[in-house]
């Protein structure tokens, strides 16, 4: 697969309470199967807390290094939600109330019976040069910047707003996988499993121990972006099971 | 809080699985909470691939940046797992074999009755100046290199590995926390809140939105060194929640 074709991103999923043990983070596993789904792969993440610098300079490495970057948290109304600030700031752009994000904001709260406090109009800014992104969940939009999403923590608003930013986002070659368990020990499939990477170098071998009632085991992931060559692959890791005493178990354990 | 007490640390979580959504990684929020435990706060967390270049740049940053760097992944026996190679690499050192994690690893296997393969023994490969660390687990060994703490992906050796590095760990001042939800919306307590932390600047108010049945709802949680300051702001923060008509829920929601 040429490098050229390989579109990269990193998440930045900001808040104390994912740093604190508060609150188990799950939008990393979310973005990182729903970009594959798109040719994206992710490449790296970067769990910060709610500091300025730290917000800044994760932004400004991750969006220097990757096609995409996405912000996960801080864009809600209190005094601790500074993503959109510290965004600005990377981009040495002025924070302004935006038109757009404003109106569905107002729109929202009127829908709820709700009042239009400054504080919640805080959710409607943005840098200056933001693309809002409204979603079916009609809340605080997401938006972008540069090759910047921002998208709010909770799990379900964030879904709602990587899906509505899907538009903007180019795929590049998507990787397929085929998964094979076996009670074959890590420690007993090494060998073969690393003659079966260096002879199939475009693809990427994942190795996954596990241990059950039933013994140790391991799991096995071919990934690539041909169906052809991880067929190949996959006859040849079932015939290694197979001689190491094993039973492959399609789908993996 | 002076500064000269705050001890800080840094996850570098190695491995593909994560990144692509394969495995729900759940070592940082273990980490976040253990560590706060001791007094050392968990500052930042890098998940990177399995690439030689992303684990040594993550490695390099983090142990300069931060008191301690936790790495989980990358220690087993297959082709895939390059952790200890390249945290030698990042550290400027020759990777060994440790004696004591040669002698550790096969009184494990001889125990199990499982042959001793050279890729087992990779297991027992570490950067020249570590300090092995024995677990309860048995199995192979963590270790530290300067600030630097090794250990595997899999959360209940992780564990293990951990809990057989707290000698190696001094904490400053432990975190102590007081957490109150209400159902009162975000939006309606941010200014309150607002000038709560403002109030005060020693302690760390976070603000975190729910919905549930009964209708939208934040928990809020203080943190800081010092009980009586806790319940100082805790009082405050009581008598804003029933001021805005609310009603407060020890523990959060």
């Amino acid at each position: 697969m040429g490098e050229q074709q390989r579109v990269t991103a990193a998440a930045v999923i900001i808040g104390n309470e994912i740093l604190s043990g508060r609150t188990q983070d799950v939008n990393l596993a979310y973005l990182g199967a729903r970009l594959n789904e798109l040719g994206i792969q992710l490449a790296e993440a970067r769990v910060v807390a709610d500091r300025e610098e730290a917000i800044v300079a994760a932004v400004n490495a991750c969006r220097e290094a990757y096609d995409y970057v996405f912000t996960t948290g801080g864009i809600g109304p209190t005094h601790d939600d500074i993503t959109s600030a510290c965004v600005a700031k990377a981009f040495g752009e002025r924070l302004i109330r935006h038109p757009q994000a404003e109106r569905v904001l107002r729109a929202r709260y009127e829908q709820m019976g709700v009042e239009v406090t400054p504080a919640r109009l805080r959710m409607a800014e943005t840098p200056e040069s933001a693309t809002v992104i409204e979603n079916e969940f009609g809340g605080a939009p997401g938006y972008k910047v540069g090759n910047v999403f921002v998208m709010a923590g909770i799990p379900r608003v964030m879904q709602a707003m990587f899906e509505a930013a899907r538009p903007y986002l180019e795929g590049g070659v998507v990787l397929l996988s085929r998964t094979v368990g076996c009670y074959v020990p890590e420690g007993s499939i090494a060998r073969g499993l690393g003659e079966l990477q260096d002879a199939f170098a475009d693809l990427d071998i994942g190795s996954y121990p596990f241990s059950s009632n039933a013994g140790y085991g391991t799991n096995l992931v071919l990934r690539g972006p041909e169906e052809a060559r991880l067929d190949e692959a996959l006859a040849k890791l079932r015939a290694l099971i197979v001689e190491l005493g094993g039973e492959p178990i399609e789908g993996g354990v």
